[in-house]
């Protein structure tokens, strides 16, 4: 039999329970023997009383005891943050017990010590949940397309902002109003601003891109821009006018050995399958160099998606348990002395969707090119839509390729310009 | 160190040696062991000539060469067919070895017998590039959503057919250019009649739905209809007037118990994220009890994508053999005792795309819909075009939900009045 215990029993924890109970019989078939929850743990008391009578023996409130059980061989961590479970998962490295996980944070932030601790100790540490939810997407790119050299991954990976910039975008609801209607929905945290600001998203492409790359990559070196200054107004020229959809793309690419890797918002053209993710779903568009593009799309959030993976994870991770194989081999394909290169924002070269806003007054146009030009930027498109009577007019202008840093230096000299009337709004365009 | 033969090196079998040549460091950091292919076997002398030059004394044209070298672990089976490739999947489990194949004729139609014997003989078959190419589909069915009791099944399998109606659908191109530009593309066969008529989708959700449901069902069970009879007016009155678009769906659903399984055209609304599957791509969308919508997108043919899940199963079982497990569980979770009740074509309940084509003359609405009514079939939409001067008229109706049987003797009572002026179309819309 393999023994488990479980270390936070919140609402995915719950659908864990739920999922291993009415589906039994057809997990210990794939295990290849009876599997069993022997211990749950929860700080809090009321959770015992939520709990099936037949686990309310197995409750415990201190997470000792489901580490020093010695017939526990596998612990799932569901507690959330990073402190206190880094100190669960690595005493249960310590104790020689598995361990699934749905922590991003905890791994995005620490990857280096829990694999080399894991390692150290012979377990593995297991982590579908941690992106994607139910999408399984870390055995994708882990298993099903080990054969390939990951070349790019392009990610839409938090339900939160894809939802807010959905609504924004086919029903023309400004920012504020779609974040309210995602928070009464319960696709938002009461506090979303991990969310909004890209800092979810920067935890999991951490994730995905230390497993393609084969080395960690920490999520403060990736460059991170949220959608809150987002207007319902750019994501309207830029449908309308453009054929560009905005998506919150978390982005990694292999440029030759130097990694590229970047959250903010960003437009893509209509006919790529990532403009049809909608509402609160995540979808990961990987390129390999033998399978070409593969996209994976489903719930990246919710109790029954997150356990769903969480459970296939006990589920693999059990099978090698009871053939005593766990550990033989690790989990992720990583080398901790492999040391690769992360491109800097400001070397990487993409178009633009540029918004200046000007005063309505001849040369304008003009002035604002030759700044462009003289930063090398050059202008592919470019949109001056008579309003008259205004005193600020929108000049929107799609660049050619253009590398980060000679935009930023132009956009700052045309800003500084008595005839720009606020701040230039600039989204970058993936091709 | 595990050794390999591979019987049937044409395309496929090429990109499978050009990949393990290309990767195999990683390849082998992700078994555990040296991975080396001993043999090589074709039926044609010419195959010798294109290998790089350390696999030409692997060479050999007898395939028994390759079963009965004990050495070998692992037989990669790329011969096509179903006879001789039966014969040396059979003896390759007889001679204890496991199998990777991507031959989904073989498996739809020998399910029951292959995995009988590779249980008797404890060996394992993996299968991924028989299913959507290079997209990780039976490994996820299988694993990724191993916590979930998969209720249902849409797939768009086969690229030859997405490729045709797309161009139909793009560019307002017909059947018979869309077919020729195929060809000429290498997106259809020379003889591209399995694909067009739904067979090699057929063959695909066997296997999908086999392993979803847990028990074989054979392709004769699978009721096929392809795409040789869908005109370009019907997708256009379908997108223009109605907001559907046009795909070859393989369904499968689990209805309590009682399977419906199907191919044929299949109205889908715009807002479904299949419609945006376009071209020669696959993808397979999949709804289970926790994880709720996934979809799985990629090339669903062609050499590398083909070779990518050849050797990712290579990979996967390898680790196995290595570590003395493969064979202990079988890969697939499948009772040859089980036996589930797959519902008859003509019990299916679905709403309907109709087109009648009649005279243009007063009360013909009207003995259609009597007709339509007598037969509990109820229109939910109906739209007749003036064409004045014009002796036939189409008449096309959105119906509500509707058995199928009922549908059919309502159109061939209609089809027999005097005022039906050619043979009713139609096609069953997924909702």
């Amino acid at each position: 039999m393999v023994k488990i215990g479980l270390i936070g029993c919140g609402t995915v924890g719950q659908g864990v329970l739920r999922i291993i109970e009415k589906h039994r019989a057809s997990i210990e078939k794939r295990v290849g023997a009876p599997v069993e929850i022997v211990k749950i743990c929860d700080v809090k008391r009321k959770v015992m009383d939520q709990l099936p009578a037949k686990y309310k023996n197995s409750f415990c409130r201190d997470y000792r005891e489901v580490l020093n059980d010695p017939e526990i061989d596998l612990v799932i961590e569901l507690v959330g943050g990073t402190d206190f479970a880094r100190e669960v998962v690595l005493e249960a490295f310590r104790q020689g017990k598995h361990v699934v996980t749905a922590n991003k944070a905890l791994l995005s932030q620490y990857w280096d010590e829990i694999f080399v601790q894991a390692r150290k100790f012979g377990v593995l540490i297991y982590f579908e949940a941690s992106v994607g939810g139910g999408i399984p997407v870390i055995q994708a790119l882990n298993d099903g397309l080990a054969a390939n050299k990951i070349e790019s991954i392009l990610g839409i990976l938090n339900g939160t902002t894809n939802y807010i910039l959905t609504k924004m975008s086919h029903e023309k609801m400004p920012f504020a109003k779609a974040l309210r209607l995602a928070r009464k929905l319960g696709f938002a945290e009461r506090n979303p601003s991990l969310d909004i600001k890209g800092i979810d998203s920067r935890h999991k492409i951490s994730i995905l891109a230390s497993i393609a790359f084969g080395s960690w990559i920490k999520p403060s070196e990736i460059y991170a821009e949220g959608i809150q200054k987002i207007s319902l107004q750019d994501i309207l020229y830029a449908e309308e006018e453009f054929g560009y959809a905005v998506k919150l793309l978390a982005i990694a690419k292999d440029d030759n050995g130097s990694i590229e890797i970047r959250v903010h918002p960003t437009m893509i053209n209509k006919e790529h399958l990532l403009t049809s993710v909608n509402n609160q779903f995540n979808a990961i568009y990987i390129r390999g160099d033998a399978a070409g593009e593969t996209m994976y799309y489903g719930q990246g959030a919710g109790q029954m998606p997150a356990a769903s993976a969480v459970v296939s994870d006990v589920i693999d991770l059990s099978r090698n348990i009871f053939n005593k194989i766990a550990g033989t081999i690790p989990y992720v394909h990583y080398d901790p002395y492999k040391k690769i290169k992360i491109k800097n924002i400001a070397e990487v070269i993409v178009k633009y969707y540029i918004r200046f806003t000007t005063v309505d007054k001849p040369g304008v146009l003009s002035k604002i090119s030759g700044i462009l030009g003289k930063h090398h930027v050059s202008i592919e498109a470019c949109l001056q839509k008579g309003q008259s009577g205004r005193r600020r007019v929108p000049i929107i202008m799609i660049t050619h390729k253009a590398k980060e840093k000679d935009v930023m230096r132009a956009l700052q000299e045309i800003d500084n310009l008595a005839i720009s009337k606020s701040k230039t709004v600039y989204i970058r365009i993936e091709e």
